[in-house]
């Protein structure tokens, strides 16, 4: 049965983890096949707390494709929207639905026309990598729609050319972005270095920091740097590949110091590359610096990493403790100098929040009983209004089908968004 | 006539200059030596604005050496005093006095003790380079007492030792600190590249930015950075050298362009190394970013640079426009948006404050009326008491002897600090 018009309604919802880097991606040897200049790697934060879920429908009865973000139609007429919808497309397969008698052949796609809805469970504005979750969750989606049979190596080359870091959210756990070789982008791609049980311990604490600067966005930083930086090759050629190997060792090993020794150090040398720049590129601000100098002083004041930092292209601060032990020390210290600036401890603390309890933090009168962090040495400095909440989470898995009909974003009937 | 014991006390009293470097000097391949990783070139301020002026006074009386920095007695128990007193004393010669009936001959310095007293007559908490003054005039007029006669060169290694930076204080105008390759230092000396008159147009205006952290000295967060910095070795070796060469070049033909594009640039990647260390140093804060931030949109949107900023060891921006039009249309950027908190717009401007007039500024209702910078995104935005005050200089001489007793900071009857 060919396809024909008709009132049906073909879709599949996915649902896609964010990522943060640990061996930082900052520069493109490739702008339209987003080639970077180094190898990177990262963890998969757990969808659960940080994710993206799209939904992608294919009707006949649609006349063009069409796109909302968090529900808001936005236009799919760029160059990065187009590239994954046309390379997944091109790999689209025999479609057959016996229970709604729907049959699509290979040669229907180039016909048929596509409305995506995708939501993110965090604020895109927080500067949480929303376009990893995002590209990655809509390459997987659409692979699901059209039957795409590529591997995950092949999507996550896919999911590069939307957003470069989105290639990282095609798997869980801990994953390494290849720059590759050739010209044509094809052996850019991601590997899963390690699932996400392979070091479950690990617990992630997010400060979103409340910034009143408009950032640079990270396309355009990224390029700046690369025309204008002489620092950046250097580091590219010279020092991220021993770090990366460094890196894979210390996942390998799940070696605690050396991951946090090095996922330090590359955040900072990131940053250090963003101010060589002309003009200079501030993704760090005051606050910042002082969650930095609260968790050095207590790594130093131990002898060995108790945390590890790093910093993306905008202030928030996402902090890596080897256990949940450590992970409530540091709230207590993150608390005592960030209390919350409306009393609500509740909603101070999203995703996880029964780590609340781990650091014996019931109630605001627990906060402001909080001792001043030992290592301090002006403990009378809080800075209270200066973190907007906190995070906690974990490491997660890779993108997933959801099949739950009430988590669908798209309504099956009319192929439109969902009222919210 | 040898040294005996007696009432008499010879004294000389000298003006040193600040200078602040537009190629910087970060990292030292000799700790005790004090002999730098790369070349740096700075511009002497005008020593109206910002000096060290020093006395020292000898006496057969005076049972050992003593130092008074800003009215209260330090010790000189330090190496880097010892330094300088040990390498001022070996070429120390014959001195009459014909007046007071004075002879001191060449080996008596070796039994004679020195009062030592110097005065900055700007905060030396501000992070203006303090030490580059004060060692300069100690090394200066320690050779003045003593009657040296070696060469400003040989003055600047002295000087050197005390503190890297104070070597460029020897001279006025544009100074070059030459690192040097022998292994004693003999050949690490600074050299004047142009004098004050070469280039008059030049306005400085330093913005002293509030700052509640308290930072890293440079002594050790240069060492931090030597030892931690994958960054450092790279740019000491490959880009200063040739930033020095351009540098020189743009001072002789008075390039600003070329001028202000590397002193910007190499200020930039300062930063960039010091944030690359382990411990990360943040030597800016918002405030200097945002000052950062005004410049180069200024900049960028006129097509060329107006003015030149950089920043050593502190938040503190030092900004040198081309001439007195473009410093007052800085001043109007600047009060714009970092209003003084006092209303009090006299003390809010320090130094050459006839800048104001230029700058059309007689009055706290000027300054409210000022326009926001077309340049300005968010035009709203002001930092009301972010900046302590603004020092209005321009380039000017090196050290000289103040022969006025009245300059003098030591009683010449008694030997000791007069009281102030």
């Amino acid at each position: 049965m060919a396809v024909e018009e008709g009132q049906w309604v073909l879709m599949a919802t996915g649902r896609s983890p964010t990522n943060i880097a640990v061996i930082k991606y900052w520069g493109k040897r490739d702008e339209a096949l987003i080639l970077p200049v180094n190898d990177s790697i990262s963890v998969t934060l757990d969808p659960g707390h940080l994710s993206a879920t799209t939904s992608v429908a294919v009707s006949p009865s649609f006349p063009s494709d069409r796109m909302w973000l968090n529900g808001k139609e936005i236009s799919l007429s760029g160059g990065r929207f187009q590239n994954c919808l046309r390379e997944i497309r091109k790999r689209a397969r025999d479609v057959e639905d016996e229970k709604k008698g729907i049959r699509i052949n290979k040669e229907d796609w180039e016909k048929l026309h596509v409305h995506i809805a995708s939501y993110n469970n965090f604020p895109t504005a927080a500067g949480l990598a929303s376009s990893a979750a995002g590209f990655a969750c809509l390459v997987f989606t659409l692979g699901k729609v059209m039957n795409v049979m590529e591997d995950y190596g092949e999507l996550s080359s896919i999911a590069r050319q939307g957003s470069g870091s989105a290639c990282r959210s095609i798997y869980g756990g801990f994953v390494k972005w290849c720059m590759g070789k050739n010209n044509d982008g094809s052996d850019s791609i991601a590997v899963q270095l390690a699932d996400e049980a392979h070091w479950n311990d690990l617990v992630i604490i997010i400060a979103v920091v409340s910034s009143k600067q408009k950032e640079t966005s990270s396309t355009s930083g990224m390029r700046d740097s690369v025309e204008t930086s002489p620092l950046l090759q250097y580091r590219a050629q010279t020092i991220v590949p021993n770090r990366v190997l460094k890196m894979e060792e210390a996942i390998k090993s799940r070696n605690f110091e050396s991951f946090a020794r090095l996922t330090c150090a590359d955040s900072n040398q990131f940053h250090a590359v963003c101010m060589d720049t002309s003009s200079p590129i501030f993704y760090m601000n005051d606050t910042s610096h002082r969650i930095i100098n609260l968790v050095e002083k207590w790594n130093q004041s131990e002898g060995t990493p108790q945390v590890a930092y790093t910093f993306d292209a905008g202030p928030n601060a996402v902090l890596i403790a080897p256990n949940r032990k450590n992970a409530a020390l540091l709230l207590q210290k993150l608390l005592y100098c960030f209390p919350p600036q409306d009393h609500d401890l509740s909603s101070y603390m999203v995703g996880d929040k029964s780590i609340l309890s781990d650091a014996g933090l019931n109630s605001m009168e627990d906060v402001e009983a909080l001792p001043a962090p030992a290592e301090m040495k002006t403990p009378n400095q809080k800075f209270k209004g200066d973190v907007s909440y906190f995070i906690c989470s974990r490491l997660g898995a890779g993108p997933k089908v959801v099949t739950e009909e009430t988590q669908a974003l798209i309504d099956s009937v009319t192929g439109l968004p969902k009222e919210v």
